[in-house]
């Protein structure tokens, strides 16, 4: 397991973004967990939440660090409810490719939602505008530093 | 918060099939959690996890249960996996309008995904065949029997 492990974790964008080797728009990190702004962002506000420890799918990870996740992703949906206050919210984590998952890193979106925004469950990743990106990320990094 | 409490429960479709008024397709079931199977099926297999103890949406419940929740949907999904070796799975959590969240009881989808099955975010819940949602219960009941 450790050579497989190590052979993902290098060929990994999130796992690269777990190290500090891509820049991320960080939101809040613990020891098992790191939320990061999505650069494709589906909706205004949208963000990720990912295990440190790489495993590819709700098959693969542990159930203790699912957990974590899902912990992480609950306080980042706080904070963007707190400070965004969007009409609706979903958790969302595709596993496959039939469910269109983009990367092959668990992750939870913390997707906020418009009204009518008639979003696909399998959306097309679409890059966003950086700079509202990153103001949106020091809005709910604020608040998340609020609130731990 | 007791009164607010008991008075949701009392209104809550998924509380009443917690505590066995309203009859369902069970799952699986510990102290926390309890798995059974969507009825309104968006794609054969799909299944619910929701808490014992009523909350309406991720903002609403603490963090434990959601973890709870969490794991036993992965529970769901491994057993699905095994069972239906669907093409790709996704766990979905809808919170509030703009999400289409159908029932006030935070609940995440396990939902088996097919290729091509163009799911939209917030898609219509319709009745599915009562008598092939119980045959597919028993197949993923006795995966989660025989893995717990």
């Amino acid at each position: 397991m450790g050579d497989a492990t190590i052979a993902a974790g290098k060929d990994c964008i999130f796992c690269k973004i777990v190290a500090g080797e891509i820049l991320c728009f960080r939101l809040h990190e613990d020891g098992d967990t790191l939320a990061f702004m999505d650069v494709n962002p589906a909706n205004p506000g949208h963000a990720l939440v990912v295990p440190k420890t790489h495993a590819a799918t709700v098959f693969d990870i542990d159930a203790d660090s699912l957990a974590a996740v899902a912990r992480t992703a609950k306080r980042v949906a706080d904070a963007v409810k707190a400070e965004l206050d969007p009409p609706g919210l979903s958790l969302y984590q595709a596993n496959g490719p039939a469910a269109a998952q983009s990367v092959p890193h668990l992750h939870i979106h913390v997707l906020p939602r418009r009204d009518g925004d008639g979003l696909p469950m399998n959306w097309t990743p679409t890059p966003g505008d950086m700079d509202a990106i990153g103001a949106l990320a020091e809005r709910i990094r604020a608040r998340l530093e609020t609130t731990s």
